[in-house]
């Protein structure tokens, strides 16, 4: 079990989080902790086993943006990575398919060993905040447990998250998304003890501009999360992965054509909306989106900003509008 | 189970060995394969889990001097080596006591993978030498499938091997060794395939120049051994790693001392023909212990040579000797 921050007089900020976009925010956040502590609670649907080893490939990404560690550039794994081990084992024709850095595998070696030890998922990813320098005031806790895995049903069949994703580059249309074992899942008793930890009052809970059906699915699926959000949420903000049709990074708007859904900030708000009813209090979109709130069948709560984190001067300015939507109550 | 060497017509050389000069040895072997086959039988006993992966010093050892990528300078681990993911765990604060190089831990990782498949010691072994490139007409096996953990008695307590060894540098003096598991353990099935493969008589057996109480019992004690080793031999022949009284490499002179022999090439003699009776036939000595031969007690068939492969020229000349010794029947 982690230990929450010692000192969460100020309800905490929960992110829920995948790799991209999700981590990209939590950088963000993680440099707002003396205004409020921020909880990233991290897909786990993405996990996976290679070479003996857990990865955890969301929680990882979230670990090194917030930690000043995250290859910027390339989006994920480590910066000033190398590849010595990955050249040694492809040069003895040994399983190199994923792209494993040196010192991301330091990190999954230490995971393993610390899981081998008796540690939960939670109190490793703990320890590894710790090691990497994550910002205090800022917890990193995976969504469960219990093994949750993402598996995608394509026009070519069925396939685990990572052949899918890393195999063949998302290139296969998607039919349906499953979530194996998700049924036997529960809201990690770390995440809800740290929840339970601020003494003023309900959070604020925000769904990061992560992929909806491969990093927030995962985590709102699993049985008794939402309610457990809902029952603490004063507010529970979502954030549009979709900007003027696009998603920035990954397959989002793919997916949402492969699924017969039009790629909009509007059909995204009206997905979330019909597979998680009365959960989204408000809905951030893009500055560019905003001529689409009109298109709304019925009236949302919309706000619209500069949500392009990668834009030079946007991402601290968003961070302190984001934390001024959530300071009052919806 | 390892497919022997297709066309053994001639019958192998068998060598037993450690990680240090028995592994040099078997390089040099490994450029005779042409002359005679070589099984190299690796000590398991030095063998330890670390990070969740099985390392096999010895049995490594020979894989990297026998396919050209061992570091020479070092003795140990492979040419070339870096050590970014070493670096990553202890900037982490993870255990980083052992010397676990970039290129040597994606040969851990592939063995491990390995031996989850369901592969033996053996076949993983085979699978590696033929990804490095060990020079085909020799095989090296690991004596036995079984867990044999090699455990120091010294002054100071109990160790385990590599505490001993890597920890503490050898430095309590010894009082015993002692081989966990051993009295279950059984010669490899592999190794006594590939012996049976020969089908030209009896084999020639060699015990490298290698530490006899921390390479060569852990071998030999394996119940069962002795007796397969010498209905198969044709000679057993024995190669001193005491030299003028010293080791080259290694504590073997000072543990000689410590359990109270003399470290000399008559006392090694002594002690390996009491500890074995009627094993060895042969006994080779270094030039420079030529005088001591006068001081044995009883008549034994010792030879002398250069047996100091690292000195220039010697290696290849020593390899061709020792083949000639053993070309004829004792």
């Amino acid at each position: 079990m982690v230990s929450a921050v010692d000192d969460m007089s100020q309800a905490p900020l929960v992110l829920l989080s995948g790799g991209g976009g999700g981590a990209l925010l939590a950088a963000i956040l993680s440099k707002c902790t003396v205004q409020r502590p921020v909880i990233v609670v991290t897909n786990t649907g993405d996990d996976f086993e290679h070479l003996g080893l857990l990865i955890c490939p969301d929680t990882d990404s979230v670990l090194y943006a917030t930690s000043g560690k995250l290859d910027r550039a390339k989006g994920w794994g480590r910066e000033g990575e190398s590849w010595q081990v990955l050249d040694a084992i492809q040069a003895m024709a040994g399983p190199s398919w994923f792209q494993l850095g040196d010192k991301d595998l330091a990190l999954h070696l230490m995971r393993a060993e610390q899981l081998r030890d008796g540690s939960d998922l939670a109190g490793v990813t703990q320890l590894l905040s710790e090691r990497l320098g994550v910002p205090e005031g800022m917890i990193v806790v995976p969504a469960t447990e219990q093994s949750v895995r993402t598996r995608v049903v394509t026009e070519e069949g069925e396939l685990a998250f990572q052949e899918y994703f890393v195999g063949r580059r998302c290139e296969p249309a998607l039919r349906d998304v499953v979530y194996e074992g998700i049924e036997g899942a529960s809201p990690s008793p770390s995440m809800l003890a740290a929840l339970d930890t601020c003494i003023d009052g309900p959070v604020d809970v925000v769904l990061g501009p992560s992929n909806p059906f491969l990093s927030l699915c995962p985590i709102l699926d699993i049985p008794g999360m939402l309610s457990e959000l809902r029952k603490r949420a004063r507010r529970v903000v979502a954030i549009s992965p979709i900007i003027g049709g696009r998603a920035l990074k990954g397959p989002a708007a793919k997916i949402m054509i492969e699924l017969g859904l039009p790629a909009s900030a509007p059909a995204w708000t009206q997905w979330v909306k019909q597979r998680y009813p009365g959960f989204v209090d408000t809905w951030v979109w893009d500055e560019m989106d905003r001529g689409l709130i009109a298109t709304l069948s019925e009236p949302h709560d919309v706000r619209v900003t500069d949500t392009v984190m990668s834009k030079p001067g946007v991402s601290a300015a968003f961070a302190q509008w984001l934390l001024e939507v959530c300071s009052v109550a919806p």
